[in-house]
């Protein structure tokens, strides 16, 4: 699939196939995508937890109350924001160098045949610090992203929209 | 370009060629991509303002100190956040949610043959708001992107970090 395929074709993705085994080598692939983000002064704001154990998928789905497709899904990525990396010129950046680093997590996991769901955490700070404690890290959870086979085909909700635009020529 | 490489082959690069003419469908190309981003509560919290103006071009440049490279840039994307389209659960989700999109833009513009730069603006908040005023628009420019033809071909700076990532399984 190109790239403008690719980002066309993303979904949110709440149904998957359980049970499946997603191979090490992709999950990797999948993490070398997200660093490959630009990050202000290329500071990589960002720390990665892979969680395959259902007992702590479990936990997190308690803690964090729209991650219930992780009950299906074969793990999820907890991204953690390191404002601690930023300092002086590049202060106060990290959430959206998260974000870039999370959308190309979303398109390289499915280029490789997976589905995603991004649930926000930060900046609400009582989830982010309950997960922060549940997976002993010392970044800041912004988001959790399930991560399987899909099971739902839902459609785009993504669109151009004119209206959003200024143009000056 | 297939998505796994165009993730691994985005650069920042800060020369163009200069006069280089982008046509409109390729720009309204790009910012579909933005747009077709996820966002917290499928708000969709950003405008978009396509500067093609030398003069106000000009102008950014002495208002954004790292934004040099507009001078051989064919245009700038700025894009703002709507924090006021995010209430309730979804309360300042807007700058993880611009970094989504804007990280689609630089893909796509990639894969049109473009190369991209990404100047952050928010939350300098003296910066925000000079730029909010030259451009006159209600939204927050998060980030100034250069768009053009590339004339650099720099090295990538993002690799795989196996110390940023924990493994709970």
């Amino acid at each position: 699939m190109n790239t403008s395929e690719s980002i066309r074709a993303r979904r949110s993705i709440r149904k998957y196939q359980e049970g499946y085994v997603i191979p090490k080598e992709h999950v990797e692939m999948i993490l070398e995508a997200a660093m490959m983000a630009p990050s202000a002064c290329n500071r990589r704001p960002w720390d990665f937890v892979v969680v395959e154990n259902r007992e702590i998928l479990a936990q997190i789905m308690e803690i964090h109350p729209h991650t219930q497709m992780l009950r299906t899904a074969s793990l999820a990525i907890v991204v953690c924001g390191r404002p601690d990396l930023q300092d002086g010129i590049c202060e106060g950046f990290w959430p959206q160098d998260c974000g870039a680093a999370i959308q190309n997590l979303l398109l390289q996991a499915q280029e490789l045949g997976y589905g995603t769901c991004w649930c926000g955490c930060y900046p609400v700070m009582k989830r982010a610090e309950a997960l922060q404690k549940l997976l002993d890290v010392s970044g800041i959870p912004l988001a959790t992203v399930a991560v399987g086979k899909a099971a739902e085909a839902p459609e785009a909700k993504g669109h151009y929209d004119a209206s959003r635009v200024k143009w000056l020529r």
